[in-house]
């Protein structure tokens, strides 16, 4: 766990007071800096000690395979799984021929500070070299909102002494990472190298250009630099390798003189782009940056975030601790989605690697809700990225033997990556939480245009879907059998609640949109017996009832099941799946999320109140909240149905889940959803 | 498939009239000879060309990393793999320098017979060189049911003009093996090499040691030979290598005058013995095999066989195809169980590759009740295979949060080596299954110091798995929830009948045999309160009834969903799981093998003969047997509802399923099951 008391309660910002080499790679999540698109973790600058070093840009991924000792027809054969790309944050410094490194010497201060509003991540240090030697660090790292580019201000001032210092700016391609856990959460164990194509560095220039060699991509990653010190500083030829890059700057300092050094980062990457056009697309990028210049980029950072914060703040009163972390909170999630540009919003966001950087059900149900009220085009383009890759849902669907589109369960570039299909394809609810997207979307922004370019068509292909996935029984009841709701602790069973009513929204929505819609959904082939059938299917959809004890089963029969042996699970068995079998889990009456609870959250409409507070004080017996998913759906029904105590701690652990690392797994990113 | 005309029909043998290349793989499976503890392929004496070579040692594998892309709790890390031992089949000829190969010069003749009273595989050839010299060539091979070894009898003639012959019979270790389909019902494709230890060669005797790097077992392989030829034959010293064991004959032949070689082989292998003692026990062997000669060894089998047939043989009027098909299946069964000598019966038995060589509830279901009433003591032993593994089985239940014993779906030493959890750990009823096969044991061989040693403990320790699988819901009933049965087109179902009136028998028989050996049971544990919690589940056991359609559901819930879209699916999508996602096929009524008519004929004593009668109409038309196991209860049941014609097609099915090749895979081995 990190230890909370070295973060200061503080109403704009998150400040690190002390470091504690311990949890690194933890510090590197919450300090990580993105823009949607180019993602840094909040690793130190000089490059180590590190935990979990990373870079990222969104949609750039590496395929492997995936092994089945046994094989079935449908499963996946390849994975996609996030690169951790050419690094760029590295500044190593030598001061008196002592390399700076926080593990040596004598550290007298160390603070970090991510500033919601500056939108950068500073850090200021006080260290004296093992020969005594002593100097004051300040850096500013940011990721512009803006522009696409990062940038990093960096100054050393010596104290007491002169002394002669050396800094190397780098990028570094190829950087070795740690060894993985066994959870089943975290990153797959996968080596891969990206393959160099060209390097080129002139005066303080470098760019590298490499690619995959499995998905075929290819990227550049490029720096420049400003110098600014005493008279004598002296700034060497750019050197650039394969993996590396590198501009030498010396100097030597009085007391009271600063070196001064601002670093420009720009990155590109294409499936298509030539390495010759990727490689000037970086230099432009540079070039414009340099233009800019920091204190540019700077303003316009602050400007982009005045924006954001005026539309998207909430203001808590009576609870520094809560505001501090939902602040926290909403500043990650506009890092995750904000020029996502039609690409995936990953369940960590741009911030780790862990899940390997997929995007899940979690991006349309937990993070574009926040989106679409504050930055409702960056809830567009993702919705665009999922109609982007509609052909391989379709594709999909047809593999499964159903219409319309089936999308993934996990993925990064839109094929399904999930090798355990009762948790990953038959969660087919994903379908749904698109299509409930879409309609939040377009309630808040109505926005015409997107609808007939996009928007119906996931509506008409996901309500295919539904379609052929149920069926009228005998007594005329539409029934959708042997899927897996949200719960992970249970799966494949009938009538899921949640699923049937997120079904059944979809399938009006669909029948409405393409209504709304005529010409369009001509197009789409949809007629009126089409939509008449979606009607039919969702007026008659099936949705248990249990009589007995006057709940909803979360599907059928699970209320006939064993309730799951609390009273014997020591604290030391949860997470439950890392000490219980699947088997067991999904038979007994234990949940690991939200799953008619969020039913409730989403589809309150189909409830009377009464309804929701008898089911969900059923429930709430049985969650043990083994996923970050429930705490925030749970918080809002509490309140709904009166348990206001319970609301605010449910509450509380969902804005801390990372601050606290809640999950013991902050390292691997953090849970933007 | 196999032509089927090239066998002739004739009551107590299999004729092979005419050598087809590109069956070599399924026939080099039909003409399989084994005694449950040595079996050795059909394939050509000259070793090339061949479909799938293959020798094997009842209990020898080696093992294999299980992979998962998504690990999760108490999935089995290793696999094991029945290993692929030392060829002692090879015996090459060269006519006039020219190596005898029925693909190159003329085949003029070529018969193979597979005798069931004499025990034997047959081969007559007469072939032709390209440089034209014609030869006569003979063999018979057999695997000892007497002793513990094989033997070959090779005899050559020359035809029309002298010839110089050169005989090669060898030892070949890590013989290169073909590469394998796509179709999980295959072997694995698992490349291993066999670590060779020690090598002797002596006179006409070879002894190769070898052993396997995972799994750490040791086995030796050993041969020798008579030599009878005309005066000039001379037979060298034998050579021994590392993977190669060489004896070599010269000799030069008049027309009229035979060149004949015994040749006499044995192996041993052991997990705990050393290098110099299976060494030494198979040069013992082979002086017993040299001692008692090839008469004693041929007049032996077919004592034994008479002996057996006299108890076994199943005679058919009318219909001589399946007399001889019959008669055939028998004859590989006794080969898969004879010597077994307490390790398992493989579902291929003895024959080929396929599933790994693994043993299922096959075992005790279809192969059992067979040996029960013609080889009691095979039965038997088969029976303390369990019990000598049921620690592995208490501690795989302990790991899954169960009482008592879990078998495992599959496995060659008793460790589960199912990597795929619904459909084989949930696979539950395998436990109740052996528990049945006791009790059939039981009643016909009332073998009370097996009870007492063995049968009771399998019993106390399967019915305290239920008891802890299962519970008593608020209505009193005991349910089973979330296990597979015997379909596998389904899984993870509540209250699937067959388990749990399987279940049920296993509860009761455990509660009678306690009262039979209280002693025994006192030892064990068993106090009148637990074997009264086993009635009391026994009586309770809910079994599900449609009451509108009068048919008992396979489980519950079954009933209500979708019928399987038989009339859009065309022939080439069978079987279907190589086509459609388990996802659609476990959420439909669809039955790839007899589930509930399989309960029917198990515990027929559960069912009215009306609701027999009606239950099988209804099942009748959702199964479509992709599985071997189902053509045999169909027929069962078939006859007893009184529907004569089918049943004597099913019959039919299942007898013919390896001559025909009906299930496309006979090439890895025989359906003994």
């Amino acid at each position: 766990m990190i230890d909370h008391p070295s973060f200061s309660v503080e109403p704009w910002a998150l400040r690190e007071t002390e470091l504690n080499l311990d949890v690194l790679a933890q510090s590197g999540s919450v300090f990580a800096l993105a823009n949607g698109h180019i993602g840094l973790r909040g690793n130190l600058d000089e490059g180590e000690p590190n935990g979990l070093p990373g870079s990222y840009l969104n949609g750039l991924y590496e395929t492997r395979p995936l092994p089945y000792a046994e094989t079935g027809y449908g499963y996946p054969e390849a994975g996609q799984v996030v690169a951790n790309v050419t690094n760029g944050t590295i500044i190593r410094l030598l001061v008196d021929d002592e390399p700076f490194d926080v593990r040596f010497g004598e550290l007298k201060n160390h603070e970090r500070t991510l500033d919601f509003r500056a939108g950068v991540l500073r850090r200021r240090v006080e260290w004296r070299s093992p020969a005594g030697r002593a100097v004051h660090i300040t850096s500013v790292r940011m990721v512009s909102f803006v522009r696409a580019v990062a940038a990093v201000l960096y100054e050393i001032e010596p104290l007491e002494r002169p002394a002669r210092l050396v800094l190397q700016s780098e990028l570094v391609a190829n950087e070795p990472l740690p060894y993985w856990s066994d959870d089943p959460r975290t990153a797959a164990r996968v080596k891969f190298l990206l393959r160099a194509e060209q390097h080129s560095g002139r005066d303080t220039r470098v760019v590298l250009v490499h690619s995959t060699e499995g998905s075929g991509l290819r990227m550049a990653a490029g720096m420049d630099h400003i110098v600014e010190g005493p008279p004598g500083t002296k700034t060497g030829q750019a050197e650039s390798d394969s993996d590396l890059g590198r501009v030498t700057i010396t100097a030597e300092l009085e007391p009271g003189q600063k070196l001064r050094l601002v670093k420009f980062l720009a990155y590109g990457w294409s499936s298509q782009r030539s390495t010759a056009a990727l490689r000037d697309q970086v230099a432009a990028a540079l070039a414009e940056a340099r233009y800019t210049g920091w204190e540019g980029l700077l303003a316009g950072q602050r400007g982009y975030l005045d924006d954001f914060w005026e539309r998207a703040d909430v203001e808590l009163e009576g609870d520094a601790e809560l505001q501090q972390a939902v602040r926290f909170a909403l500043f990650h999630t506009l890092q995750a989605g904000a020029r996502g540009e039609r690409r995936a919003i990953a369940a960590k966001g741009l911030t780790g690697p862990g899940y390997n950087g997929h995007a899940f059900w979690d991006t349309e149900t937990f993070v574009l809700p926040v989106l679409t009220y504050t930055v409702p085009d960056a809830a567009r383009d993702a919705l665009r990225w999922r109609h982007a890759t509609l052909g391989l849902a379709r594709d999909r669907a047809k593999q499964l033997g159903l219409e319309g589109a089936a999308f993934p369960w996990r993925t990064i570039a839109g094929e399904e990556c999930s090798s355990y299909w009762p948790a990953g394809t038959a969660a087919f609810h994903v379908n749904a939480d698109i299509a409930h997207a879409l309609a939040r979307y377009q309630a808040a922004a109505a926005d015409d245009a997107f609808e007939r370019e996009a928007g119906l068509e996931l509506l008409v292909e996901t309500a295919r879907l539904w379609r052929s996935l149920g069926h009228h029984d005998s007594q005329g009841r539409f029934r959708i059998d042997g899927v897996t709701g949200p719960d992970e602790y249970s799966a494949i069973a009938d009538n899921n609640v949640y699923t049937n009513l997120m079904a059944q929204h979809n399938l009006s929505s669909a029948a409405d949109a393409a209504e709304r819609q005529p010409e369009r959904a001509g197009e789409l082939g949809v007629d009126p017996e089409e939509a008449a059938a979606w009607r039919d299917a969702a007026k008659a959809i099936f949705i248990p009832y249990d009589e007995k004890l006057g709940v909803h089963p979360q599907a059928e029969a699970f209320a006939e099941h064993q309730v799951w042996d609390f009273t014997n699970t020591t604290p030391e068995q949860y997470p439950l799946l890392l000490h219980f079998p699947y088997f067991d889990l999904y038979r007994k009456q234990v949940l690991k999320q939200a799953d008619l609870v969020l039913a409730l959250h989403l589809r309150g409409d189909a409830f009377s109140q009464e309804e929701k507070a008898r089911d969900f004080a059923y429930y709430e017996t049985l969650t043990v909240r083994d996923s970050s998913l429930s705490a925030c759906t749970q918080a809002v029904i509490a309140a709904e149905v009166g348990h206001l105590e319970l609301a605010y701690d449910y509450f509380g652990e969902a804005a801390l889940i990372d601050l606290d690392n809640l999950e013991h797994n902050t390292r691997d990113g953090l849970h933007i959803a």
